[in-house]
């Protein structure tokens, strides 16, 4: 697996996915191995792979299970082998991988098959640009294994024109962690607090803080209903912010209790997520009873993943402002009786993992070898 | 019309062209003004616009053709009238029309109508983010009108889901300053030079330089027919550059003569567009008989516009590179002689410029504001 960094400050979703993934596919493999192209692991780190043997990358070890820092690699090679196959997650490791697999064919008569995760369409990280070239370039879907976060994303890659020929999907589910007072929520319905929870990331581009700030302004100044409520930002806001009608309080990034006890009592969400992953935060707020204001991007429409959800059908802060105030309508009509937490059969709620998606993977990268040993 | 600047530091084409369509479409209107949104006029513009009066935003002014500087704004308005339409071009520029016309709505029972001169998907001018969710707001297909910078992007834009109602749709043509040259070139015919130009423009990261550089690195070391070629970069490279394999000569920014005859001499043109927007330089250097390399980009592929463009496949340093050099390999093959210059009855190189077009949208104006009236 290629993997820009295990460290802890880089640990977030996605390399956390990733890692999960590797760790179900692990065990269909003789040998594993870690390539860390942008950071080198710190102690901290290697605890967490504690069967893992840290090696140079000009070593040619016999480890089963290996983490090669390849991050300072100028003039430096890494070893490769001719049954070696490929599991890359953000489009530089897809980039580099390509061109070791390119190097297989030319020596070994044969590329090694790559898996690509994909967790977001990558290009719309950048502006039309060098790099969103390059990482469109990334994506070969004959030639490539996609694995998917979420169908939506895959539908979108599909819509592009990017159909994978071998494609595996699997669906985001709630953290653990989340679980136990979901269940404490679920066994003892309150009203709620006239709490509006706001997903406010201001490093995280997509996720539009600005446009966020625009909407509640928009709404603070034309519903009379707001100066009732509270609003609170979750992420990773660390001071208050006065917008104008009114100050969003900061919560700054919570620890999953205290997280998941705010979702259990308060009312309204917003999230907004300029991408066609739906991302977590507003999944978790539907699942807790919320009412969820978020917006729709090309195919998706969490409307139809969850009825508390509300998708705004315009990117303008007046149509998201719109949004929230019906949102608070509602809420005041019902007297802040919670809508309805998520049924226990739904599909966020399932547990289990990857240990199914990652079966199929390694079985279809088993008989892809035969083939090629016939 | 509103225009972020009409200073000669900002008149670049998209300024250029919306400004003749400007020019185009006054004789149609009893009274016109330019809003400038970003920069207030200098002495040398004001000059360019001398029929013009300039109006400050807070006067009521009778004058027919007004100038109205509205960059410096904070607790100002400008006047605006039931009659009023809107011309607009870049994004930031229909955003706010787009709100004085709801303003118009509410005063006077009737919002102006809304030509929006769309020269590309602007958008895509940023990663998914508050910029890109409101400039992708400003498309609103249903209400306003489109006047297209190409079928090539009025395309796109219907396989984005943005399919506008009212749609005005124009070509690019050749710049009359580059028209003598061209038919010096074509009354007498000679082998060109081993020379490619490539356009450099760091700063305009659709142009994407990084790719550029990469490609003619790739093709530098992979081709021994490169240590013959002289590359030259034409754009805004104002120091010679060490690829490695061989160095960039840097020609800055050249006047139209100078450019000219560096086409009609040349004989192999590479300049990458990450966008649906065809973009000049490659339809100049295949005009002058020159081949060139360039990218597709989703509906893009503009070996459709001149049998002298090869479009490569992929945004891979090494796919551009195997195009450079097959091109290269072609001319060796030719001994250098050009290939076809562009003939005469090409629409690239039809004169007229925007009259008809203004006509048009002048006509569905004038009608849709009298069935308003009734």
């Amino acid at each position: 697996m290629l993997l820009p960094s295990i460290n802890a400050r880089h640990y977030f979703g996605g390399i956390h996915t990733a890692v999960q993934l590797y760790r179900a596919l692990e065990k269909h493999f003789p040998a594993t191995r870690i390539v860390l192209v942008d950071s080198a692991p710190d102690a901290a780190a290697l605890e967490r792979f504690s069967e893992h043997t840290l090696v140079d990358c000009a070593a040619d070890s016999a480890a089963s299970h290996q983490i090669v820092p390849f991050n300072d690699r100028y003039g430096r090679t890494v070893p490769v082998g001719a049954g070696d196959c490929w599991l890359t997650t953000a489009w530089w490791t897809t980039y580099s991988a390509q061109r070791l697999a390119a190097w297989q064919q030319q020596q070994f008569g044969a590329a090694g098959r790559l898996i690509n995760l994909i967790q977001d369409f990558e290009p719309g990280f950048y502006p039309w640009s060098s790099q969103f070239a390059l990482a469109l370039s990334t994506y070969r879907p004959d030639q490539d294994v996609g694995v998917f976060n979420t169908r939506l994303l895959a539908d979108y890659f599909e819509l592009q024109g990017l159909a994978y020929q071998h494609r595996f999907v699997f669906e985001p589910t709630l953290n653990d962690g989340l679980r136990h007072v979901l269940e404490q929520a679920r066994a003892k319905s309150q009203p709620r607090q006239r709490r509006m929870v706001v997903y406010a990331r201001p490093s995280t581009p997509r996720n539009s803080f600005e446009l966020l700030c625009e909407a509640l302004r928009t709404w603070g100044w034309s519903d009379p209903a707001s100066a009732q409520w509270e609003v609170v930002a979750a992420g990773e806001l660390t001071a208050d912010l006065d917008l104008g009608p009114f100050r969003v309080h900061a919560l700054g990034k919570l620890d999953l209790p205290d997280y998941a006890r705010l979702l259990a009592t308060s009312a309204i969400g917003v999230s907004l997520m300029i991408s066609p992953h739906p991302s977590y935060p507003p999944l978790e707020m539907a699942a807790f009873g919320m009412g969820v204001v978020t917006n729709r991007f090309a195919n998706k429409d969490l409307g139809n993943f969850s009825p508390n959800i509300r998708s705004a059908e315009q990117f303008s802060p007046e149509a998201i402002a719109a949004a929230i105030a019906q949102e608070v309508n509602e809420w005041e009509r019902r007297k802040m009786s919670p809508l309805g937490l998520m049924g226990e059969d739904h599909a966020f709620l399932a547990e289990g993992g990857f240990d199914e998606v990652a079966k199929q993977i390694a079985h279809s990268w088993h008989c892809d070898n035969r083939e090629k040993l016939k």
